[in-house]
C-alpha cells in the first residue's frame, strides 16, 4: 500500500536529536544531549508514601475515569501556587491540569492558529514545542535570541510583516536549548508588542522553579492586563517527568477551547499521577524540596562551566545561565560544528546536540551545540568535558 | 479581548452528554448515563502489590522520562497478546502504547486525513471520537447502522460519493453507543469495500475484552492482508481507565507518523501506569480475570435487561449486547425522547444519555437513548428502570 499522509505530518521529521540519542543507548557513551531532569532530584520517598496510602485508602478514586479539567484538589493547589507568582487572576483565568506543558502548549497552538496563520518563536527554541506547531501546519517564524531575550526589532518586523502573525511563544526563564534568561525590560517589551499588534503570547516556564543563581524576574504573565497570555507550566523538572503533569492557565474563554480539546486528545491526565502531584503539595514542603534540587542543578552547572572552562579550546564561547538544564555553546565562524557533534559521539562516545535541531528549520545555518548538565553523573561531566575539550583543540586550536 | 479561535475549534462544542452528566453530579441522581467501567472490576490488590514493589525496587525508571513509542516490555506483552488474536502481524505491523485509545484515535484521524477529507463512521457512534475528527476539520458522514452493523448499501454510496473518503472508522464490538456487534459477513463486507476503494479503516476495540454471551467473531485486523487497518485497543475497560493506557497495532509506515505526532502530543504516556500494565500481564493472570469480570457485566447487562422487560412501556425497543457497557433504547415515531430523558433526570433524578449526543450533527434527528449497566449498583439498576418504566409508561402507553 503507497500510504498518503495528511499534510500535516509528511513535513514532520524524526528530529536529528532522536538521531543522537539512538548513540546514547550505547552505555559505553558519555551523553551530554538529554534533556531528563536529575534523577537523584525525584522525591521518591514521597512519592512512594503518598501512592501506598491512596491505593489503600481510595484506590477508586485513582483508577476510574476522572473529568478532563483535572483532579480538582490540584487545580486548586496549583491556582493557589501560581496565583503567588502573579500566573493566575482569578477574575479573569482559569486553569487545567495537562499531560506535561507539551500538551498545554500544543492544544494552545491547535485553538489559536488555522493552517497558514503565523506563529513566531525565538531562534533557537525548544524543538517539543516547534515539532507540535509544525504539526498543525501553521507558518513558523524564528526571532534571533540576544543575550536577553527575542531581539525586538526582528521581533517587531515578524510582526508587521508575518501573514497573519497569531502567537508569540517564548521560554523566558533558562530557555531551551540556550539557557538564556529573557530580561524584564524585555518581557515587557514583547509584551507591549503582542498588544499592539493584537497577537497572543505563549509563555512556557518550565524551568522557572529551578533557578539556582540570581533574582527572579516577573513573568509575562503577571503583567497581563489584556487577557493575552497563555501560560504553561508543569511538575517534569520540580517532581517527576514521568508523571507527565503540567498544567496552563491562561483567560477562560481560551481553556474552555483547550478542555475540549484536551478531551478528544486523552479524555484526562492518569489520575492516580495528578492525586500524587497534589499530596505532594498539601502535605510535603515544595520550597524545601525546591531548594534541595536547585542546589543540585547549581553544582552540575558549575562543575560544567569549570570544566569547559579547563578544558575547551578558547574559540568555543558559552551561555553561563542562572537555572535550568542547558548550556549553549557556539563556534567561531569557519569552524564545522556538525563535523565536531558526530566525531565526538562516533569516534569518542560523547554525544551533544548540534544546534540545527533547535532551527525551525534543520537546514538553516547554526554553529552552536547544546550541552546538557542535569542528566549525568559528577565523573561523566568532568570525562565528557574533558574529551570534548580536547577534540575542541584539536579541530580548531 | 475579543478571542479569535481556529476554525477547529469554534464548531466544537462540549457535549450534551456532559451536560447531563452535570445533574449526575447531584447524589441523589440515579445515573444510567455515564460510560465507566464498574470499579469492583479494577485488579486493586495486583495494582498496589506492582506499585509498591516498583517504588522500592526501581523508583527512577518508573519516574524518569521515558520513549513516546511506549514502555519496550509492554509492547511486547501487547503484540504477543494481540498477535494471537490476529491483530498484530510481526512482519508487517508495529505497536505503540498511546495515552488511552482516544488518543489513538485521535492521532490516526491526525496523520491520515486533511482538512476537508471526509471520514465515514457509524452512525450513532461514540461521541469522544466524532470530536476529535470534527477537531481537525474533516467531513464526517455517516452510514447507519442495522442489527448487524453499517448498512452495506450506505456504506458504498457514502466511499462513491464522498469527498475524498480516506478512513472508515468502525467500532464492531458492543458498539458504543449500541451494543451491536457487526458480524463477520458485515467485516469481510468492510473491508473489501474499504480494498475496493483505497480508503483504510480505523477500527476501534475497546469491548472486545468484554464479551460475556455468544462467540468471539475474528478482528477486521485480522483480515487486513493489504495494509489498510489500523486497530486500536485500551486497559481501560480491562484493568482500569484512570491509568489512560491504550495502544495501537498498524502498519508500520503508519505507526512511524502517529509516533512523531503522538511525540509532540504528550512526549510519552504515564510511565508507572504503563509498567502497571506490563507487571500485571506479565506476573498475573489476564485471563482469569477477564473471567470475573465478564460474570460482573453479564450480570448486570442481565439485570438491566429483565428491569425493562419488567417495567418499561413496551413502545420502548431495545438492543440485547453480548459483551460491552451499554445498551440502546428507542422510542417509535411520534414519542418525544428528549421530553422523556429531561423529565427523568429533572423531575426523577434519573439519567440516560440522549441519543442526539451521538450523531454527527446533535441537531440531527434519533429517538434512541442510552443506557449504561456497568457504572450502577445493582439497586440502582432496580430502582432506575423502575423509575424510568413508569415515566415511560406516562408518557407513551
Amino acid at each position: 500500500m503507497n500510504y498518503e499522509f495528511s499534510d500535516k505530518v509528511t513535513g514532520l521529521q524524526p528530529s536529528a536529536i532522536r538521531e543522537i540519542l539512538k548513540f546514547t543507548a550505547d552505555p559505553e557513551v558519555i551523553s551530554l544531549a538529554a534533556g531528563n531532569p536529575a534523577p537523584e532530584a525525584f522525591p521518591v520517598n514521597a512519592i512512594k508514601e503518598i501512592t501506598s496510602k491512596l491505593l489503600e485508602t481510595n484506590p477508586v478514586a485513582a483508577l476510574q475515569y476522572s473529568i478532563t479539567e483535572g483532579y480538582t484538589p490540584l487545580r486548586e493547589s496549583v491556582k493557589k501556587r501560581i496565583s503567588a507568582q502573579g500566573c493566575f487572576d482569578p477574575d479573569a483565568d482559569e486553569l487545567i491540569i495537562t499531560s506535561g506543558a507539551q500538551q498545554a502548549n500544543e492544544l494552545s497552538c491547535k485553538v489559536m492558529l488555522n493552517e497558514g496563520d503565523t506563529l513566531i518563536c525565538e531562534a533557537p527554541s525548544f524543538i517539543g514545542s516547534l515539532n507540535a506547531f509544525k504539526s498543525y501546519n501553521v507558518d513558523l517564524v524564528g526571532v534571533e535570541m540576544d543575550e536577553d531575550g527575542m531581539n525586538l526589532e526582528k521581533l517587531e518586523a515578524a510582526l508587521k510583516n508575518a501573514k497573519k502573525p497569531k502567537l508569540i511563544y517564548t521560554i523566558p526563564n533558562f530557555q531551551n536549548p540556550t539557557g538564556l534568561c529573557t530580561s524584564l525590560e524585555k518581557r515587557k517589551a514583547i509584551y507591549a508588542l503582542a498588544k499592539k499588534y493584537g497577537v497572543m503570547i505563549l509563555e512556557d516556564n518550565p524551568y522557572g522553579d529551578i533557578r539556582f543563581a540570581g533574582e527572579d524576574i516577573p513573568s509575562i504573565k503577571s503583567m497581563d492586563k489584556d487577557g493575552i497570555v497563555i501560560y504553561s507550566g508543569t511538575f517534569s523538572k520540580t517532581l517527576a517527568p514521568g508523571l507527565r503533569v503540567g498544567f496552563v492557565s491562561a483567560p477562560k474563554p481560551v481553556i474552555q477551547k483547550i478542555v475540549v480539546c484536551k478531551q478528544v486528545s486523552d479524555v484526562h491526565t492518569n489520575i492516580m499521577a495528578q492525586i500524587i502531584c497534589d499530596e505532594y503539595l498539601r502535605n510535603y514542603d515544595m520550597d524545601a524540596h525546591l531548594k534541595e534540587i536547585r542546589g543540585i542543578y547549581r553544582h552540575k552547572c558549575g562543575l560544567m562551566l569549570s570544566e569547559i572552562d579547563k578544558n575547551f579550546s578558547k574559540k568555543i564561547t558559552v551561555t553561563r545561565p542562572e537555572g535550568g538544564l542547558f548550556i549553549w555553546a557556539t563556534l567561531p565562524d569557519g569552524c564545522d560544528m556538525m563535523s565536531f557533534c558526530k566525531t565526538a559521539v562516533e569516534k569518542y562516545k560523547v554525544a551533544v546536540v548540534p544546534g540545527t535541531a533547535f532551527l525551525i528549520n534543520e537546514s538553516d545555518k547554526t554553529n552552536s551545540f547544546r550541552l546538557n548538565f542535569s542528566t549525568p553523573t559528577d565523573e561523566q561531566l568532568v570525562t565528557g568535558c574533558e574529551i570534548l575539550g580536547k577534540l575542541s583543540k584539536e579541530m580548531f586550536g
